[in-house]
């Protein structure tokens, strides 16, 4: 079952079942990742990101394809950065170009499942990592190239971490739901056009050696949110190279987990 | 005035200021940063990290003979990372080695002034940058030089994100206190023995410039904390070098901020 976060009419903040085109039934979770509808009806005025993350961890060049198309080499252990937990924004809301990246402009987009903690993990086993993940989500990873490539000394954190960067949704969908997180196909098309497509079987490190591998010595806190990398096909890769500009549109895909459209401003 | 974080003999986390060996007055801010006495006195069980980080954002390279020491260049912009906001400990407890840090254990000490935000920073001007400071703390950058340097694939987040490997306190001093962040003495003694020593006057990047870079197009939320880098002598430069090793006493002291000890296991 899929949940989504918004602010009702008074502007509260609540988790419900979308049950009309603007108006959603409340749910409570009633154990990790398991929502049952209380039968209350509110007005939907804004759809938030499905969780305010405590803390984002990422994980560059997790598809071979794109560690080969970035001229890296395959890693040898996930390579692991963060964004600022501030530059989530929703579905439907805008990306919004940063003035700090417009010499040149080079933000780019990167499709990947989202895996959310919902019981705090560490030093947990392979067999048991999954029973940490509260849901999924679709994520745009989305970075500005220039910061990432060439002013950040070479740490991504800058690049990666601008307001609106981390666009998040549209629901939560129960990790009940999802037998494998590691079987599904993913795409992004910007403006119609399919730029990603892959499947995230074709990971490098699955999720779950992915949450073993970050929870060494480390605890992942409930709420924290896990990146799992991007496969081929960003713009910066491309020849000619493609990047957002104001009036995009982007549309990003996960089987089973749903749609993540966002535009550019 | 400087506050601690407690857990009382309830359990119960106050802020307050040590009136005794183990009791403390209980303070309420009354507006950012300014505390103020309640009268009410609890016993102090156990001290706390002066704050809950909702991000930590670090600085590398940021004085000079730092970045000669490890032979990187001088940065032309500061250098961005970030630590897990779980790996937070308070003044007098305990650096764990990580089981995953032994192959070969480097575990390297940082000593670093934090500043706090207090008032969610956007945009920010050099000039307005120091109004959006709760307070500032000392700070133990600690840091895994294996995964840092090796097994990261070039990404410092993991290396400097296990559990414990963030010391702050021993108080958080308000910014009212302090005049000028970058005119303060420094050092860090490991078991009595003088390793880093300087002033934050040698910063690169002075604390007002690093605010207002990290809040270019970024929303810094109330209760981020900046590490804003360290100087030299850090262990992995020595010759030889010096890395932790259980039963080590570290003991990290800024000028009009406090000093910070925490020993190893």
């Amino acid at each position: 079952m899929g949940v989504i976060r918004f602010k009702d009419e008074m502007g509260e903040i609540r988790v419900g079942r979308l049950n009309g085109p603007d108006t959603a039934e409340e749910c409570l979770e009633k154990s990790m990742g398991m929502f049952e509808a209380t039968g209350r009806v509110h007005r939907v005025r804004t759809v938030l990101a499905p969780v305010e993350p405590r803390a984002i961890f990422c994980i560059g060049l997790n598809y071979r394809a794109h560690a080969l198309e970035t001229g890296a080499p395959i890693p040898e252990y996930p390579v692991v950065f963060m964004k600022n937990p501030a530059s989530v924004i929703g579905p439907g809301q805008s990306i919004v170009l940063p003035q700090s990246c417009r010499d040149p402009l080079q933000v780019d987009f990167e499709v990947e499942l989202a895996v959310v903690i919902g019981k705090a993990a560490k030093n947990v086993t392979e067999e048991k990592a999954l029973s940490h993940v509260k849901g999924y989500m679709v994520a745009n990873d989305v970075s500005a190239r220039i910061w990432q490539k060439n002013g950040g000394g070479g740490q991504w954190v800058r690049g990666k971490s601008f307001d609106t960067f981390c666009p998040l949704g549209p629901e939560l969908i129960s990790a009940h739901d999802i037998a494998d997180p590691n079987g599904l196909e993913l795409s992004l098309r910007l403006n119609g056009e399919l730029m990603q497509k892959s499947n995230t079987s074709d990971m490098i490190f699955p999720v779950k050696k992915l949450i073993a591998f970050l929870s060494e010595d480390t605890t992942l806190l409930p709420d924290t949110v896990i990146l799992t990398g991007t496969p081929s096909g960003v713009g910066y890769a491309r020849s000619p190279r493609v990047f957002l500009k104001p009036g995009d549109r982007l549309e990003l895909s996960i089987e089973h987990i749903g749609i993540l459209e966002n535009s550019v401003i």
